[in-house]
């Protein structure tokens, strides 16, 4: 390994040798092996010279301080085992058994688990609905600072910033306000590892101050799904404690192709990232024109500016709302549409919109097959007969669900299996989760009420994707 | 995707299509970005047609039912954490926090993690150790049942089967009386994934009747780094509790790649495995023909049974325990001489011994290569000084750790950092490892005593890999 080469060229160099593996990975880099052969060339484990993840010194310090620098925290680590390793992790460096923590309703799963897991009471910041988009909205540093003089025991906060749909928090503000009371910030800033890297895209999470954050690589930039990186500011987590749980939550084996992955996608922002995402602002652009003519379709905050310029209004750029709310369509159609006409796949579909996600790697062709198609389906649509709802009907406001019981306890408690539309009054003893993005609808402690019932419901009719509930249609529930 | 598809074919396939990608990974499928830009073609994420790992209907769950047909499991489940998040969701679905384990003091790092999370009071079974060769024996039915007896209220057992150095305890005699006390029997065969799929290999723990059995793929067969497998037999283990577990310990976003590399290898294993392991009989026998002559180093429990037919004695043909223990040269300095003048790379070496790893992806040359290199070094060794013991003396007796506490209450305590030639009489709060293979010599609650620490001064001496003391030689230790 010479200093400063980058891992691909480390592995591939050493795949060139004639040095042989007495050691795993089992497929010794033999090409004969079957149809995955190639992946295997730069596959290795911790030999000498290839450092070990959990006490990097060599080969993944370097490729680490490489991602370091691009994002600019105090320390990044690698991470394979998704952003939910590295959550996990945040969430459980920063408190202890029993502690309080203040999350979003909408942070993803894997912060539930992890307050499953180190037995936390959790006290929740409920984000309000953007009705004209069926989607969550950021939460407010008032509102942050309010919970945190309700519940003065709560010892860390958890964000989801961006959203899956691409909205976006003021998190500066409310790093401000969880640090004046002395409490860690954690970002959940998986959708926004390109955020800060161009000066067309929001701020980040580390510039804005937060403690913790993380970042899925693989979500807006070219890295291999389930690589993430977690970065860390300033002193109020215990770096030992949260290596501890790194090491506890990954892999002992950690995979060297998607390590490389990572090392490449860092290198490949580093070089070309000013002029792609220069490139993606025109793109962005151009489809914004040509969107500007739609009639049913609406993409989400998509605002005139200026003559030639569009704005999201702070949201991601990098994600598209497509919206059919209130037309004779839903969003699931849409998106089927989308795949069997056109082969254009959607990230989701939801039943009042489809979401695109669009990175520094789709060049003008996908931005224009999509803007082409939605002009051409526009056509097509029209507004559903009472003029304001969409198809499936304005949905039900599910509002605050009452919990009974702590997550740990509801989760540990015994259970019995009920059909969902029995449940109501019952407190649920798992998670019922709409995937993606897969932030709980019901989770383990809340009591369900009608309202949930019936918009679970509504989701399961519409084809969507709901974790929790069986074919059949039963859940479990804390037993009486 | 057609039905009985490879999840390579169909990724393939789908690759070579004119779908775009408005989803993730950012990569998009770019051959534009980078130097990883190969590997991100079959790279997908659970798209329509795509399935869901954690709620697998289509691909995934074909894929893994080919998976299960090769090993006969009642049911299997991919594992993209590695085998880590296979035994650890395993522990954690047998047990409720509070209960009682009991684990053999050589497993691997992440059932003590998982003892950890779950709040778990952990019973140890001590292997003896193999002197002959300075590693740990099996553990027998007997050990097991005259501890169950002891700790009537322990809920499930935990074994490591092979060990990593191949040594192969008696499963279905465990399997039988940890049954016929009504408990569950978790086999970590990371290192057997090859078990019981050729007469040639010993008999797997599937078939040995255990409740759970982790393999790590990538450690024996063609699989990429980080892939494992969990089996389940009979009924004894919640699946839903199993499998809440599973998704709460693996990336919400598994790797397709990884996925694909475990399909594959079964594929592989399924259509070249009998003529593969075969051959690799053959190249053993060979090998051992050769190792026969040696005069100083010792290939553990190489016995030869006729005239040319070798035998380990039970243990895993596929792990080379090369000795030089009483000789004047360490394992460590044999690996030294094996990679600088040879280009060969052990897996591990020791104070006395060199381990290597041989699978059905090791062609003639491989073995050849390292028994040449083995003959040749020979003739340049000789017994050491005494006659007797290794360069590095012999090992002082650690024993048994008297534990003050259990492990979760050590874990979250108040901590201090101390010099560990001081640390005597201390409970340690982190683990000390020697990695690999990764399982503790010290746990969290763990009074260290003379001997321990006077070991752990000799692995450093060693140059040897010690996980929980920092370079300045501190450990961590509960606060007084």
């Amino acid at each position: 390994m010479r200093a400063g080469q980058s891992m691909y060229q480390a592995l591939s160099d050493y795949a060139a040798s004639d040095f042989y593996p007495y050691h795993m990975p089992g497929h010794k880099r033999n090409p004969a092996g079957g149809e995955m052969a190639d992946y295997h060339k730069i596959d290795v484990t911790e030999i000498d010279g290839f450092d070990n993840l959990y006490q990097a010194e060599g080969l993944l310090r370097e490729a680490q301080l490489r991602a370091n620098s691009l994002y600019g925290a105090d320390e990044t680590f690698f991470l394979v085992n998704g952003g939910t390793g590295g959550v996990m992790a945040a969430v459980m460096a920063s408190t202890e058994p029993m502690d309080e923590i203040l999350i979003a309703r909408n942070c993803h799963k894997s912060v539930y688990h992890a307050a499953i897991l180190q037995g936390l009471i959790v006290r929740y910041c409920y984000p309000k609905m953007i009705s004209e988009y069926d989607i969550c909205d950021g939460v407010s540093a008032e509102e942050i600072g309010a919970l945190l003089d309700t519940y003065p025991e709560v010892k860390a906060v958890v964000v989801t910033s961006p959203t899956y749909e691409g909205v976006v928090s003021d998190i500066s503000a409310i790093a401000a306000v969880v640090h004046e009371k002395g409490r860690i910030l954690i970002v959940d800033e998986a959708h926004g590892s390109h955020f800060g890297l161009s000066p067309h895209l929001p701020q980040g999470a580390i510039a804005g101050g937060a403690d913790l954050v993380i970042h899925s690589l693989h979500k807006t930039l070219p890295a291999m799904t389930q690589t993430a990186l977690l970065h860390v500011n300033g002193s109020r987590v215990d770096r030992e404690k949260l290596k501890g749980y790194l090491c506890m939550l990954q892999s002992s084996s950690p995979s060297y192709v998607l390590m490389a992955s990572m090392d490449a996608c860092v290198k490949f922002v580093k070089e070309q990232g000013q002029e792609r995402f220069g490139a993606m602002r025109g793109h962005f652009e151009s489809f914004c024109e040509k969107a500007a003519s739609l009639k049913h379709i609406r993409i989400g905050k998509m605002t005139k500016v200026s003559q030639r310029k569009y704005e999201f209004n702070g949201w991601d750029p990098g994600k598209l709302v497509i919206s059919v709310k209130g037309m004779n369509m839903t969003g699931k159609e849409l998106g089927d549409i989308l795949r069997e006409t056109y082969h254009l796949e959607m990230e989701m579909t939801t039943e009042t919109y489809a979401l695109a996600i669009m990175t520094l790697m789709d060049e003008a062709e996908g931005w224009q097959r999509l803007a082409d198609a939605l002009c051409e389906i526009d056509g097509r649509i029209k507004k559903s007969a009472d003029g304001t709802a969409s198809a499936s009907g304005e949905k039900a406001p599910v509002g605050q669900l009452k919990s009974s019981m702590p997550l740990a306890r509801a989760f540990h408690s015994e259970w019995e299996t009920v059909p969902l539309h029995t449940a109501e009054g019952r407190a649920s003893a798992g998670f019922i989760n709409l995937y993606p993005p897969g932030s709980p609808i019901v989770a383990p402690g809340e009591i369900l009420n009608e309202p949930v019932i019936k918009r679970i419901e509504e989701c399961r009719r519409a084809g969507l994707n709901i974790q929790g509930v069986s074919e059949a249609g039963e859940i479990v529930v804390v037993a009486l």
